[in-house]
């Protein structure tokens, strides 16, 4: 067995030497110029995905000038200086009906009653909402408010002009998006082609989930998350196999993942194990493996590679490690290989009290899974402790706290920005 | 056609008899018994379900002592004392492999060879790590350091003991408790089932998003909206279709929405669509409509009701307001409906400075939405104007302010929390 220079815990040797997190981050993203290309996919089918290029809106919307309120349409000339004290009188010459085109053009001095949402008739202007009017007559109202031009009305190609976009590309398509693209019939968009991610673990001591294991063996489990992982990020995870730590074995599963846009590879546990990984990913391709560690604690036996334009990345075998290089290299990338920055501009976090000191090497970044509860009216984020190969840590920490390479650790009642878990 | 006193924008007509948010969603809540029942499921289909009940650990998690480092198995009393100056010499008498039980027991004074996730021979209670080693014979090592009991070493059970709770009743299942029911070895599980939604959307200005509207029609796109984000939320949408502002129509599909677990309607824009819908909510069953309008810009027009057990919930015609009805409202229903707590406990949001005063009536809640962006070093919170029944409005927007009933208003410059809007 070989014994490398990396361990995990090792932080005595050759640290120094070893790649920042931003360092290791940006060399990789840098390498990897793959983009996925556009597919065509119906609007009902868009949900989750990215626009791959602008939408463009077929028709004005809204096609109609309507009202945004229950009241009367009017030339809002009509209705200057109009007061409870001296009203405006307006003749009612029709009740717009819903869903129709108004027919009777209104002319000055006339009102319209209409619904919200309905269609404005030629000549109007301007809606008065219906508290603002008394019934003076049986085919009169009284104006007690001024109303000015376009006032109350949404203005045919107001949400959006016809050929103009009503989403740019690089867009996730959240509920709201998908709201917009019916309104405007769109029928069907280019969004991005779900990046495909080739899924392998490796390790002499593990059997898969649903097999019984012998003394000395334990469950798999880093592909059962990293394929939770890539379908949240907007990818399609294909889990390829769970190899021996063996040259062949490892070596065939690595190609069969070469025909996918991202291969990850959970690492065997042990530097041995680490090593010979690294060694196999550098034999797919150029430029190879650019990064093998990382200042980062846990997660320092990271492997980041680029094979052919293929990227490829070793995640240490530790669960906790596997999930914290995850979410600094892995969706990162899976957002820029999908045509959005690789950080989200705007990342909503929990600001909590820490409860107690967190040391952190300088230039070293630190991700420390905390649980958070309130006392006294603030939010405190508690430390979970636990080894990095305990599940059971993930599960009952609320959140991730990153102390950056710059910070030399933490004090208790230091307030934080937490990243909650999802 | 009806008027009645609750107009979206009306905020004059009785205000001070419509219920606040809290209140109102208090009442409804309360008022709101169902739960889902339980069904098993296989794990692999268990990602984003919730817990029914405890998982039970069938096995001790891990089932044996594993080491966490890359290093040697040792009694820990052998290494007490130890420092470079004053090494502890210990035979080494075997190389534990990967994924097999040791065979050879540790005795006092003996050191075994082991890799990170390798199980700890019988005698042995720490691992010493490489690093803190030397070779000084072929079959001895120098420890320079002592260790611990149980160092570097996680305990057979330490994970979870057999018999004891994986996860807790009532508990999301993400990426991480995935991997650990994986690595436990569970097959199936209790879960929540999802709620089943039926949605309504009623309005004789709407057509379905596959058919070019007709003069004064546009497009219905709230309930496209309303399926996505039901979908979120654990749900499972059953659109049922576009009714006219027809009593017959509407009471038909509300009729079959009995069926479900929750029914969503959206209503005509109307004040009078709006009531007869609120009217024929009414005649579904007991206790009936609970609340009709709501302290809440936007939103007013909301209608929260139950009948024999079944919650009914009116959102708004115009999209902006629906939105937010279903996430002040229908979002915790949901969560409730599924064991969970109605409000996420730590909320993750984003600090905005505002760039401008937000005005807001003492008493009444408003949603405002915002764009956020980057200036001199911090992040800003800009209103987002337009009228509530424009969708490009909610796309233009990074996110929702709540401004609660407690404040009037905020100020230019005051720091507030923005939820993004996802």
């Amino acid at each position: 067995m070989l014994w490398a220079d990396i361990g995990e815990a090792g932080e005595n040797m050759d640290f120094f030497t070893l790649k920042s997190v931003e360092e290791a981050r940006s060399e990789f993203l840098g390498a990897v110029t793959r983009r996925m290309a556009a597919e065509r996919v119906a609007r009902e089918a868009a949900l989750g995905r990215i626009t791959a290029a602008p939408v463009l809106a077929p028709e004005d919307l809204p096609p109609f000038p309507r009202s945004s309120v229950d009241g009367y349409a009017v030339c809002s000339a009509d209705t200057f200086g109009a007061s409870e004290g001296l009203p405006a009188y307006l003749t009612v010459t029709a009740d717009i009906p819903m869903g129709k085109a108004p027919t009777v053009p209104l002319h000055p001095g006339e009102a319209q009653k209409i619904a919200t949402g309905g269609a404005l008739p030629e000549g109007a202007d301007a809606v008065i909402m219906v508290e603002h009017t008394e019934q003076s007559a049986p085919d009169e109202i009284a104006v007690l408010r001024p109303v000015s031009p376009g006032e109350n009305v949404m203005l045919r190609g107001e949400d959006c002009r016809a050929g103009e976009p009503l989403l740019p590309a690089g867009r996730l398509i959240r509920a709201q998006e998908l709201a917009l693209l019916a309104h405007a019939g769109v029928r069907d968009l280019e969004v991005v082609r779900r990046p495909r991610v080739a899924i392998i673990s490796t390790g002499d001591e593990l059997v898969p989930p649903e097999e019984t294991p012998a003394p000395g063996q334990i469950r798999e489990s880093n592909a059962q998350a990293l394929q939770a992982l890539v379908m949240r990020d907007g990818g399609e995870p294909a889990y390829l196999g769970l190899a021996r730590d063996d040259e062949q074995q490892i070596l065939a599963l690595l190609r069969q993942g070469m025909a996918h846009d991202l291969i990850l590879i959970s690492g065997g546990s042990s530097v041995g194990a680490r090593d010979l990984t690294s060694e196999l990913i550098g034999r797919l391709g150029a430029p190879g493996v650019l990064v093998h560690g990382v200042k980062l604690k846990p997660g320092k036996p990271t492997i980041l590679a680029v094979a052919d334009g293929l990227p490829v990345v070793g995640l240490p075998g530790h669960p906790v490690s596997a999930q914290v290089v995850y979410g600094l290299f892995v969706s990162p990338l899976l957002r820029q290989m999908q045509g959005l920055p690789p950080e989200p501009e705007f990342r909503p976090t929990v600001r909590a009290r820490l409860t107690k000191n967190v040391a952190s090497a300088a230039g070293r970044t630190d991700v420390v899974r905390v649980r958070l509860f309130r006392q006294d009216g603030e939010v405190w984020a508690e430390p979970v402790h636990g080894k990095s190969g305990l599940l059971s840590t993930l599960v009952r920490a609320d959140g991730l706290l990153i102390i950056p390479s710059a910070r030399e650790g933490l004090l208790a009642g230091d307030m934080v920005e937490v990243e909650v878990l999802e």
